[in-house]
C-alpha cells in the first residue's frame, strides 16, 4: 500500500443525496443554509440538487428555487444531477455549475428498472446529450458507470462488463471528437468489497491508463470506508461523499438507498493518514449536526459523534 | 495488498461490550438467549460477561447468573473479562472458559484514569495474576495493550511505546518462564487510522515475528473497517468484534464508548473477499436484530439493514 495520493478531491453530494429521499418536506431555506455551510468548510464541489421529475422525486421539486437562492462562495462549484436532456435543460436555466456528463449502468437490468431504458436506449440518450452539448460548445467533463461492482438484479458485475460500458461511452465520444477526462465508478447498491474495487479500478486503468478515476461508494453494507481505503492505496484521489452519511437513513426503512460514504469520516481518515483534503473537519462536523437537525432523525456519520481529535492535541 | 489471510478468527464481544454500558437493565434471560444465538452462528469465541465491580458497572451485576444459565454449544468458548485478581477469581467460580491473560495500557494517563494504577502498579497487578495462574497451572494465553494507537489524554501513541509495553510484559513472563502466544492491540478510544495500524503492527512484528497478533478496533470515528482492512492486508487474522456494533450507542450520548467493529459487517467484507470466517452471515444478522430488540434502540451495524447478498445470488 504505497501509492497513496497526497491529496484528494471530494464531491459533496449530501444535499442532493440526502434531501431527495427524505419522506417529509425539507424547507428550501434549510437546504440553502446547509449548502452554504458546506461551501464554507473548504469543500470545492457541492452538489446542490437534482433536476428530476418532481412527481417521482417530490423532495427535489424546489430544485430551481434552491439553485437561485444560494449565495455563492468564490471558488466553489455548485453542481447538480439530471437523468435526461429535459433535466439538463432545466439545470442550465439556473446559476449552477452545469457541465456535460454521460451516464450508463453496468447492469442492464438495473438500467431498465432505474430509467426504463436498456443499454442501447441509454446510449441513444447519451447521443442526445452529446448533440445538445456540442451545439452549445459545452465539453463533456465526466461520465459515471452505475452498478459497477454488483447489482441486486444481476448479481456480481465482472470488471470486463465495466470496461465494455466505458468502451461504449468512449466510442460515442470518439464520434463527437470529444475526450473523456474523468470517470466515476459507482457502487450504486452496496455490492463493492475491497478486492472488487481493486479489480474494477485495475481493469479500467489497464485499458485507459491516463483516465482520472473517481469512486462513488455507498455504505449499504458497511464497507464504504474500506473500499475507499483500497481506492486510496491504488492512488484514486476523487471521491463522491455525503456529509453525515446523508442519503440513506438506516433507521427509517430506506434500506435500498443507504447513504454515500460519510464525508467527515473520510476526511478524518485521510487527514490522519497525511492525505490532504482541504476541508476544515470541525466545520464539517458542525454541518453534519446541522443536517441531522434539518432532517430530524439520526444520521449514520461516526466522527460527528466521536468528535475530531483537535481538542486533544 | 497481497498478504491476505485465508481465514480469520473472530472473538465476539457484543454481549459484554454492549450490555455493560446500557443505561437500562437488560434481563439476564435476554443476555443468555443472545449469547446462545451467537454461538449458533459459527462464532467459536463469544465473550459473555465481565467480572467487574457491580457498583461501577451495574449492567454486569448478574455476570455469574448469566454464566451459569448458558446452555453451552460444543466447540464454542464462552469467555469473560476481568480487570484484576478479584474479577479473575469470580470468573473461575463459573463454567466460563477462563484463561490467564495480561493487560496494560500504552498510555500511562489512560491507565491511571481507567484503573487507578500507573504502569508500574499495573505491572505489579500482572505479577499477582501470574502468581495466581502459576499456582493453579493456568497458562497465559493472551495479553492486550490498550490505547495502542492513541489516547484522549496523551494524544498519538508512538509505536515504540507499544513495543516498550510488550517488552515489559514479556520481561515479566520471562521471569515466570511463560510464553506469550497471542497479543491484542486495542484502539480503545478510536484514534487508529490505517497507517497507524500498519506502523504499530509493523513495529511489534519486527520485534516478535512469531507472535500472533489480533486487533481490537473501536469505530468511534468511522475507521474500524478500514483499519481492519489494513490489518488483513498485513496478514492479521484475529479480530475482536461486536454483533450489530454493540458497545457504543451513537444515539444515546455514549460518545466515549463507541462500539467495537461490527461483527456482521466484518464477516460480510471478509467473505466477499474470499476470506473465510466460519460464520453464517444470515444467522448473525438475525442476532443483530435480536440485539436491537433487546436494547430497545438502533444499533450502528450496516449489513443488518442492507441485508446479505444471499437472496440475490
Amino acid at each position: 500500500m504505497s501509492d497513496w495520493p497526497q491529496h484528494i478531491h471530494l464531491h459533496e453530494e449530501g444535499p442532493r443525496e440526502g434531501f431527495q429521499i427524505e419522506p417529509l418536506p425539507i424547507a428550501t431555506a434549510d437546504k440553502v443554509r446547509f449548502i452554504e455551510a458546506l461551501a464554507d468548510t473548504g469543500l470545492a464541489d457541492v452538489q446542490a440538487v437534482s433536476f428530476v421529475n418532481p412527481k417521482r422525486v417530490p423532495g427535489m421539486a424546489d430544485a430551481e428555487a434552491v439553485a437561485q437562492a444560494i449565495t455563492r462562495r468564490p471558488g466553489v462549484r455548485y453542481t447538480a444531477t439530471w437523468l435526461n436532456l429535459r433535466g439538463l435543460e432545466r439545470a442550465l436555466q439556473t446559476p449552477l455549475d452545469v457541465h456535460g456528463s454521460l451516464q450508463i449502468s453496468a447492469s442492464e437490468s438495473f438500467s431498465q428498472r432505474n430509467t426504463g431504458k436498456d443499454t442501447a436506449q441509454t446510449l441513444q440518450e447519451q447521443r442526445l446529450v452529446l448533440d445538445f452539448c456540442r451545439a452549445r460548445g459545452m465539453p463533456i467533463k465526466s461520465a459515471i458507470v452505475m452498478t459497477a461492482f454488483g447489482c441486486n438484479l444481476e448479481g456480481a458485475i465482472a470488471p470486463a462488463r465495466v470496461v465494455e460500458r466505458v468502451e461504449q461511452l468512449q466510442a460515442l465520444l470518439a464520434e463527437y471528437d470529444m475526450p473523456l477526462p474523468y470517470l466515476r465508478l459507482a457502487d450504486t447498491v452496496g455490492w463493492a468489497h475491497p478486492n472488487g474495487v481493486a479489480a474494477v479500478v485495475g481493469a479500467v486503468r489497464e485499458r485507459w491508463p491516463d483516465l482520472t478515476l473517481g469512486l462513488h461508494l455507498h455504505d449499504t453494507r458497511g464497507t464504504a470506508m474500506a473500499n475507499a481505503l483500497m481506492g486510496l492505496s491504488l492512488g484514486v484521489n476523487h471521491f463522491d461523499s455525503s456529509c453525515a452519511g446523508l442519503g440513506g437513513c438506516p433507521f427509517a426503512g430506506h434500506q435500498g438507498a443507504a447513504g454515500n460514504i460519510c464525508t467527515e469520516d473520510l476526511v478524518f481518515m485521510c487527514e490522519e493518514m497525511g492525505i490532504a483534503t482541504g476541508v476544515d473537519l470541525d466545520a464539517l462536523i458542525a454541518c453534519a449536526h446541522m443536517a441531522e437537525d434539518i432532517v430530524g432523525h439520526p444520521l449514520p456519520g461516526k466522527v460527528m459523534r466521536g468528535g475530531s481529535l483537535s481538542r486533544f492535541r
